[in-house]
């Protein structure tokens, strides 16, 4: 399903190279201000053309309000927001149909959709996605009041000094990954549930969505597993359950403890490299030489940091609406 | 929720100290043979008790079959399956109530649930559900016919050597973590979506329902973060999918992509140790000492390779019955 | 799936004749007090074998908490509920298996099943279920304060006297149907959502879950479509939406609006009947005489009030959570 | 939720006199042909404008295809279809702002929503998002190879004779209502689940879903209740299921039984009529007179049937995609 959330709930649709791609935003409170402005500043931070190593084709990236709203302010009816495609280049896909770029969705949307995908620029499989996310991210973000969400890069190409780790992808004309950091600050206790539902599970769940993760870790995360428990037991010194340290990343037994929720997530090269490489040709059945001249970016996760704050702020809303902590009508 | 799939549907229900915890199954293909001969392996793999480094604590562990079987086959209805508590000793627990313990879900249940929480040896957020979730995954395996899953542990408290690992726990009086793999051949192609329900968020969110995971990762992982885009791109080699390398670990634009599916897990030590911690008490605000002297494991790790396999044949049956693969009646 | 609700959610499970039937209900508020006293009284009003022209089959029909309790309180966790089947005759049903009896789910399930369906007395179909749905009507109306629902019967074999249409039954050797209404008063304006699940789309299909229902109308319901608008309109009075007259049932717009909820259900006659009817044997191929000598009720209708009154209390704890107007956490 | 089905998933949104409505539509099987040219007969059937009886409002109601289509075939990604809203004279509500209009949903929407919501001609809980169950319903209808479905008028204003039924409100200066009829021929046997999921809780759930629906009856329904048990139980005849009558209509223990499937809906009269009305002046705390000059339909049943076709064709599609009796990929 193409859906998320239980109450905040998020529908997507839309391919690279379809007319658009959008995103329906159901159960969100009435009574929120929402303009256009309030999505620029998130869709810029997403956008690629701007941030060396990033793709250069660019789309306006306006949001278009299809309903949920009047008087600029949501009306409790689901919101319908489009971004329309307008600088997509279909032609440098048409010459790829026989041949599944490695590391793409090619092959599996092939088989998946018994040869009815849509083949162009990865179709709904595609990053371009992500900028309906980003877009429920921002209504997200407006309702978790006194919330902070922060994303950040820590590391590309294996190298803390990000312009040293792009330069190697240019230097190799080959594409990089990185380590991407997400942090949220003033959670109240108890979102989630000890099961299925536990924080870690929804976060997990909703950013593996996101195309090229590859994985994500809560707290010390996998150092985790060579600590003694001594060490890594935070210690809770007050009744808001402040810890001392935080290696659990502000989550225990699946529920947020009041301390920062923290986690990162890995995020493979951008499969698409100007570099050959082998892949079968489904038509002649050899296998062929491919080097993709599409418009790409060195590096996708430079483009992370912003839709990983809109995913976990989707989550954040649908959980704290579930345990009322945000009214169903918004008053302020 | 407490419930996870979307057509194979497991409802999860039940205690550490309480009378029993149980599991139900929903959506089963009916004509499904199943005794409980068919659970005692997996069972006896999870069980406590045997194993050096896991708590002495021993339940029977017989599943109890309430609905849904007639004649050793499923029917078609749901089919809940019990354990019982016998030898939970709540005693152990009764002095820990208002010193929550480091790195447990005491405090968080205690403000979620207002106070009202099982509150003895983790009440419904114990490892003890685990078991629930091992049944549910024998039936799950049996659907999957001709594929294999296996779990292992790769690593045990930062030592590949896994006794090395254990004794420095047993030498700290400590407890310590693990990595654990779990890998499954024989996948069809196409299993998982593009987005929320992609093959690694759906695994990713029922892996976090397991009690001290702290972090997946797909394939490479987190090393692909590292690497450059055509050395991480693995070359497809032939019309089945198969690739030269699997650095995917078989999930491609969220879809299984025909080669073996591979993740790792991060454990964190087992919470309880029998070193000396402090923690807040709540009746008297003073921070305290404690040493939790109740029986634990000391690497939960060591138990959670059938846990893995359970959920991930979980996830598996779930969507290889919505994709047909798996007929609604078992005539085998 | 044999679940329902989105917060306060029940998942069923059970056959007539097997070990028990039961239901685990997910999203119940901690706090809430609950002892078995609390659900003997709908429990009696459901059971047969007491009123006249009911079934002589008796069960005690005593609740058996498996989780989710705690000193009496609900915790917040999963609530599981067992009812033994002691009073079975599976024998009864042997002789019928080759014979699919007219108006029960025998042939249907037979098909959809593949034959391995639980065959004895309906299996899962059966009306034995609904002490489930009883069971979790009692939690729901104890969270419902305030608010008060009662249920009754118009009408049994077309006669408003409920002896004389009883009698009918008794004189002819047959089964007879009936009517039956259920309101809620004090409900606050607001319940339900415009589209899929407006109030009455909550109702109806859970009450269409109740063996034997075949229709269901709102307010005037079926007379509605042979008035004039201005008639059935109900004009508003107050600003707490009180309004003149009660054609709509107490839903506009699928939404509750204040007014007391009504609504009738249609009950088809018992399908088992002593009298001589014809169907299909499938191992012969031949057309068969047959008539139903298990023990069964003259009309079911007579134990569905309070059956309604469950089903109704479970969609309104649902939705007034959902609605923020039940907290998550009963500190009464 | 504007959410409805498993795995044939709708998703509604927009509002009577916002920029558009539309549905998203998502776990269509890839590979179905689609054409504008598919939907106008259907369009067309549900149009005001045309009928005697119906709404001047006109509105071209051709569907916009924003996603989910390639070469006129859909390709496994969620389907966006939107409607323009053209013909809106949102001023003819401006004044109205004050006086919730009697039997709609003005007063409701107000109290849920916060005063928030969008007034404007009933805004999302309009008539007009029908126009979008209608598209959805043209391509579930695609996908149900073989199966016929038909609704007609079978009563308006209490008269068998169409004519004379309007007739009635049109002397009146008043509107009426009617009762419509839908039948699906050639189901095969085993949709729907026993509880909860049964075929007539999903069709009843989403008809419900219409506005102005205030009864639905399967069968016999209501009349059910005053017939004998032999009397109503349908003989099975032969290994097809096939039974002699069908009081049954075609669903039997929640399951379709492979007869005709019979479903009868009762619409009360539209609710705007231009007879003078009583009801509450929010500002001013008055009652006042009011008469609804806008343009709306005599009698809202005349548009029903088309609309009852296509929600009945998204149930079955649905059911028939998990019962595995439509493929996921489409090869015709």
């Amino acid at each position: 399903m193409n859906s998320f959330g239980r109450i905040f709930r998020v529908s997507i649709f839309g391919e690279s190279h379809g007319e658009s791609v959008g995103i329906v935003v159901d159960g969100c409170p009435a009574g929120l201000p929402l303009n256009v402005e309030d999505f620029l500043p998130d869709l810029e931070r997403r956008k690629g053309g701007i941030q060396k190593g990033t793709t250069p084709r660019q789309e306006d990236d306006l949001p278009i309000f299809k309903s949920g709203l009047l008087n600029n302010k949501t009306t409790g009816a689901p919101i319908a927001i489009f971004f329309e495609n307008k600088n997509a280049r279909s032609d440098d896909y048409e010459k790829l149909k026989d041949v599944p770029r490695p590391g793409h969705a090619d092959f599996v949307a092939h088989k998946k959709f018994g040869g009815f995908e849509d083949y162009r620029g990865s179709g709904h499989f595609s990053g371009r996605l992500t900028v309906a996310l980003v877009a429920a991210g921002v209504i997200a973000k407006k309702l978790l009041e006194g919330i902070e969400i922060n994303s950040s890069i820590l590391e590309i190409g294996g190298e803390k000094d990000l312009e040293k780790g792009l330069q190697k992808a240019i230097d190799e004309k080959d594409s990089v990954g990185g380590i991407v950091e997400c942090r949220a600050k003033n959670l109240p206790i108890g979102l989630g549930e000890p099961f299925f539902d536990s924080l870690e599970s929804l976060v997990a769940q909703i950013v593996f969505s996101i195309p090229a993760v590859r994985g994500i870790e809560f707290g010390t995360g996998f150092a985790a597993a060579k600590m003694f428990g001594s060490d890594h037991n935070d210690a809770i010194e007050n009744k808001d359950g402040k810890t001392k340290t935080n290696n659990a990343g502000g989550v225990v037994g699946g529920l947020s403890n009041g301390n920062e929720l923290v986690f990162r997530v890995a995020i493979k090269p951008t499969s698409s490299t100007s570099k050959e490489q082998l892949t079968l040709n489904w038509t002649t059945d050899n296998i062929e030489k491919i080097s993709i001249k599409g418009r790409h970016d060195l590096c996708i996760a430079l483009r992370v940091p912003v839709i990983l704050e809109a995913v976990t702020a989707i989550v954040l809303a649908d959980l704290m609406i579930l345990e009322q902590q945000i009214s169903r009508i918004n008053k302020a």
